[in-house]
């Protein structure tokens, strides 16, 4: 069974405060209250696909003892711990060496920790389709969610040509990352293009001579000797070359530049949960149009806004429209759903002037 | 020394709902950080002019472990444990029994135990001056406060002549409890009115006589055999009689009846402490009118509001105008300050949908 998972899970998730904390990131909550955390939840996804001793989770080191703690069954030699945060094209290309290292025909399934996939059986099918046409060849595939609203917050992927065997699967046109509204509303009128997912797929050889050519600085970083993957000269390796390696994401250092690049779309019920927009447009909505998280809700005059508590707890609202109540620990958000990306910013202010312990 | 004090500590305080709990209500609550509960506060500020021994707290008996764990000074035969919530009258008629059995030329003053008085030294020579003047005859004398502002929430209190020896000390003309706010202007503008402060001087003797003139009823209820009151058969007759009392306050069952009245107009830096609202303009205010309790707030566009928090805590708020955000445990209010006054009905929802847990 040469089939392999990594899972990214080293993201701070800091549009996502106060739920989402320095010390315990979205992907490590159990965002729904069903009794799993969004990372227990993804491992559970990949496992009718993948053998357990083929799962590799990639994370920052600082988060170590959280993955231990909700994934015991995991052995330590399949959790890879960044020395520093730089984004994913550093991670990939190290989980693609530390896997070729294992298994030199290895086939890949790269996932985010953190996002939402309802329909599980979809998914099921969607990643062993991948599988097998990426086992065909050298090709980089990732999973395409057809849009339902010009969201500005994801990467969109044009469609190209059809390929033989499968219908879903197409070659890439054209990536681009967070277009304007003006354009996404173009993207969505089109039906051309596609969500970025963040779900790749590709054989461990493929990815790294996609990085030898597109992005070979980061190649020539993590070329080892051969002694060094998988084996325990690895950690100290990666200890001292890693943070030398620049923060860029995948899409930018490979996709956008490979002509090996294809989509697979598909219909997952699929949510990166990137914001409490994502959150609130993912989750069912009462008659006034509001969202409870976790938590009773007596709101009188509140429309299209969005409750959420980390306890039981009961809030009581009157006259809020289009807001997030986020209530988690030491820290309340009451805020304007509209302006939510300037939480990210507030995050960082709140760091400088209060200290570390209400992020 | 026959000076005594008797402080009412029953009230549930649901408008303060959710800093004020059932099981814990207003008074027994920090409420500005100080490290002492309102009650707490009460009795520093009546020991400069009433022995610890004269000190005697009336209470639900719900709250005794309450009292006894703020109080441990007290002594357990100084705190009267009604069976039953019956206002104040039926309260300040056992007190006065209670004590005119230990001492029958007591005389008392009656003090709330929830208030905020924040001129201490105003306030020992208001209560100095008051006890002087009841030691001197069968007068019935309540603290009036000079309004700062139409507050439909308030008793007023009317002057009529002047007294002699007293400049501060006045007949009273009438009494209105809670006028509309249109009355509550005239009141105002006239200068004659004053807010009923809810503090009562008397000795034992004349507000004994004004029950039996005025509320025959009660006094014929409290009529005990002469061995009854602050002797072991106390509790008994009390369990027994006190939950036959009817339930009003010593404004309406004396105050207003009486002939023998007069009004103390004082400056004691004092609130009620009410209500929100009343919290509101008792607390220093931003540039933008912007109240903070015992919490970090990082607000912008929001104006003439309370954030309020129960532990130390981090509020993140945009667009705010005229709220109360309060968060204590496991409840947060989200509230118009305009709109304050149904939240003692919205505790009783909460009651009966969610259970006690939360109110």
């Amino acid at each position: 069974m040469n089939r392999y998972c990594v899972i990214m899970c080293g993201g701070v998730g800091s549009r996502f405060w106060p739920f989402s904390r320095t010390d315990r990131p979205k992907q490590f909550l159990d965002f729904f209250g069903t009794g799993k955390s969004l990372l227990q939840l993804t491992v559970d996804r990949i496992s009718p696909l993948v053998p357990p001793e083929n799962i590799i989770l990639v994370t920052n080191h600082l988060y170590e003892p959280l993955i231990r703690e909700q994934l015991p069954t995991i052995k330590p030699e399949n959790i890879l711990l960044e020395p520093a945060r730089r984004n994913t094209a550093p991670c990939i290309c190290w989980a693609a060496h530390h896997i070729a290292a294992l298994d030199p025909e290895a086939v890949i399934v790269t996932l985010p920790s953190d996002h939402l996939v309802l329909k599980e059986k979809a998914f099921e099918e969607a990643i062993e389709k991948g599988f097998r046409f990426v086992e065909q060849g050298e090709r980089l595939l990732t999973l395409g969610i057809t849009p339902t609203n010009p969201n500005t917050g994801y990467g969109y992927i044009q469609q190209g040509a059809p390929t033989d065997d499968y219908d879903e699967i197409l070659k890439v046109k054209s990536f681009t990352e967070k277009p304007n509204l003006e354009m996404a509303k173009v993207f969505l009128a089109s039906k051309e293009f596609f969500w970025n997912s963040g779900i790749f797929l590709w054989s461990a050889k493929s990815i790294l001579s996609a990085f030898e050519r597109y992005a070979p600085d980061i190649a020539h970083l993590f070329d080892a000797p051969a002694d060094t993957y998988s084996t325990p000269k690895e950690k100290e390796f990666i200890d001292k070359t890693f943070p030398n390696a620049p923060g860029i994401s995948i899409d930018y250092a490979i996709m956008e530049k490979a002509n090996n690049v294809y989509v697979e779309t598909v219909d997952l019920g699929w949510s990166d949960l990137g914001t409490w927009l994502a959150l609130y447009q993912a989750s069912p909505h009462n008659a006034d149009g509001n969202v409870t998280q976790n938590c009773k809700v007596i709101a009188s005059g509140c429309r299209d806004s969005i409750f959420a508590t980390s306890s039981d707890k009961i809030i009581v609202a009157e006259g809020l429209k289009d807001y997030i109540v986020a209530d988690s620990e030491n820290a309340l958000l009451i805020y304007p759903l509209s302006e939510e990306q300037k939480i990210r910013h507030i995050v960082t202010e709140i760091k400088s002037r209060f200290g570390e312990s209400f992020t």
